[in-house]
């Protein structure tokens, strides 16, 4: 094939590719860091840009009904691919989450030009879920989703209906916002937001499925008393019951292929340092790529914190606060992604994602497939996230390569 | 000997002295419910009171330049047996806590006039630490050690020197409020406020020693990651170390006779439910009647705190933010006290004491005792703190026994 990484045709879109982010992530709306909310008014300066280099790309550029910015490559009615990512942020955030990815669509335009594939750009407006507690929102858009969420409103009580109509969009429009009919594929590039590849010296991954989780709150219920006069065997120490069934969790997540289990809260009362504490509320977030993997994790977590009040005297109890179930990528596309790498000399891993995307909205409704990069540090949602030029280099190399495939195919 | 339960010469005293606990708790500077700080307007009220029951049985009354109210039954220059508590309390209190061992020293000598000794009921004015942040303020004045902590000033920047003479008490005369020269012994009654007497369903016990304590605090520091892209073997859970650590905190005070340890605070940052916790500070509180087996139990816990994080790459650090050391109660008296129990009949435990007493600070300086009541339910520090009326009159036999063993000694 024509493509190749000695050639090093993708070296200087890496360079603009990432020099693009950096400038968008100065579009804030709060000086001197990257905080970019649902329909913020920065994101007007945002769409300028991203217009100005989509059209530079070739694109015909439109912003939808939900505020995604669209650039269609190619005819409106040829087979398409659609690559995407979001363009808004957490507080106080890097430059590459999500935005990456929207560059990198572009890119990859710039250097395929496929015949009889239209490729189909697009940066979601809103995927982390901040202004109104509830993430997605842009790729809900695509597949039909967004309209039952219009009435959500923001902590300043503005409903997701009236943002819309604020930013100047029309709400009554949304089912133009949805993907084409001949939408045959959806490829999202997005920082790994992890420490793997980095760890296994490699650039990039295939991601094969993202993880599906559980929220959980337990409650270890067992009785205040005084430090000092109460004797080991009278007590009924909620903490010292939940310690140990912190320990099952990591036990229980280490000795199982793929399962991540973290207790990231925990709060003791009274939390008095003379006081045996008497009531400790935990969180619980277990994910893995298999419901039933995960499904019976949760079981075993459940019965371990029993277990570990019962010879205590500590009550137990537990609420489920979210469950997300696996989203399965598509095989065809992902081996595609797999043959591309190979066929350039790329060493890739396969992993899951651990974290949300918006290829989990989409991937029900659309064969889809996901192109880790390396995080330096695995570090992201942080001023120092990062991505690699080389790795940028050959995300985009594969990615074009695996545009021809698909068009070829 | 005379006195005998079986007679029930105490049964009405020992309802007077709950009933006059509960005239006490009535005095508070917060409308229903009990909370009497140092030197608090409500304290003239209960001065008023108790001055009324010492002289009503016999004893020449007087406030000292502490605040603390003491009654002389007997000649001033004949061998001296104190028996005190406290009459502060802590916010929204029980109506024992302290109280209850000045009323039992009035009702005390009520019962025995013993010939050639001469017993001092003294109701210290501070002994909870809640005002100053300093307790045994009151005691403290016994053996002149308040001098030094005149210049402490409370959260409205009064120090204690301005609040005694604004009660209208000279801090010039503390000296005069020191033990007589011929104290020879020092008795304190008090509920036990803890569970143990209840467990083995007992009326009273002997104190042998209050217990020395040290406290700490220990932050582990690990790194802070997102709970779904960072694989376990990858992490550096600082809540995983600290969990391990606090189960082998309440390990080792179950192996260690006597030992209780206590981990009461516990906090973890950032304390997101989707996120790895990079640090957790948690609270160590450790008590023992042996200083050694003390020290060698904190030796170990640091160990094991550096154990636990070592092996997922957690840093610990460490600090001593209190230490107490044991404190010896007097052989003879001690022995005085189980003699005159074993007289009536009466089965006694032998407990340390696992809180700080105002015989703390004495029994450096003058042979003391402590005779603790059973605590229903455990309880103290709380409006359902409580003592039996035939657990009351149990202790008062058993002192006036005491007492009148002593005077013949």
């Amino acid at each position: 094939m024509a493509s190749s990484l000695d050639e090093s045709v993708f070296a200087s879109s890496a360079v603009d590719v990432i020099s693009r982010c950096r400038t968008l992530a100065a579009y804030s709306e709060v000086a001197g860091e990257t905080t970019r909310l649902f329909l913020a008014p920065s994101v007007r300066k945002v769409h300028e840009a991203v217009t100005a280099w989509m059209a530079a790309a070739g694109m015909a550029v439109s912003v939808d009904a939900a505020g995604n910015i669209r650039g269609l490559f190619g005819a409106e009615d040829a087979p398409r691919l659609v690559i995407a990512s979001h363009l808004d942020t957490v507080p106080n955030a890097g430059a590459f989450d999500g935005i990456l990815g929207v560059m990198m669509g572009i890119a990859v335009v710039e250097h395929a030009a496929p015949s009889g594939l239209a490729i189909e750009v697009i940066g979601f407006s809103e995927e982390e879920g901040v202004r109104f507690r509830k993430p997605f929102l842009g790729s809900m858009a695509l597949v039909g989703e967004l309209e039952e969420h219009l009435g959500l409103a923001d902590a300043s009580g503005v409903t997701v209906r009236e943002a819309l109509i604020g930013f100047g969009l029309d709400p009554g429009r949304l089912a133009e916002a949805r993907m084409a009919a001949g939408t045959m594929g959806y490829l999202e590039f997005h920082i790994e937001q992890g420490p793997v590849l980095e760890s296994l010296d490699l650039p990039i991954a295939v991601v094969s499925a993202l993880v599906g989780q559980t929220r959980m709150e337990f409650r270890f219920t067992g009785h205040a008393n005084h430090a000092g006069t109460t004797p080991m065997h009278l007590r009924r120490d909620a903490l010292a019951a939940a310690a140990e069934w912190v320990v099952a969790v990591e036990r229980t997540a280490r000795e199982t292929e793929g399962l991540v289990a973290t207790v990231g809260k925990i709060a003791a009362l009274p939390g008095a340092v003379n006081v045996v504490p008497g009531v400790v509320t935990v969180s619980l977030d277990v994910r893995h790529a298999s419901d039933a993997v995960r499904a019976t994790a949760v079981v075993g977590l459940v019965a371990a914190a029993e277990a570990a009040g019962a010879s205590r005297g500590v009550t137990v109890e537990h609420a489920v606060t979210m469950e997300q179930k696996a989203v399965a990528l598509d095989d065809r596309l992902t081996d595609l992604l797999r043959v591309a790498a190979a066929r350039l000399g790329v060493e890739t891993a396969t992993l899951t994602s651990g974290a949300g995307h918006d290829a989990m909205v989409v991937a029900p409704h659309v064969a889809s497939a996901m192109l880790f990069l390396r995080s330096p540090g695995g570090i992201s949602h942080h001023p120092d996230e990062d991505v690699r030029v080389e790795d940028v280099e050959t995300g985009l190399a594969v990615g074009v390569e695996f545009v021809r495939g698909l068009a070829a195919s």
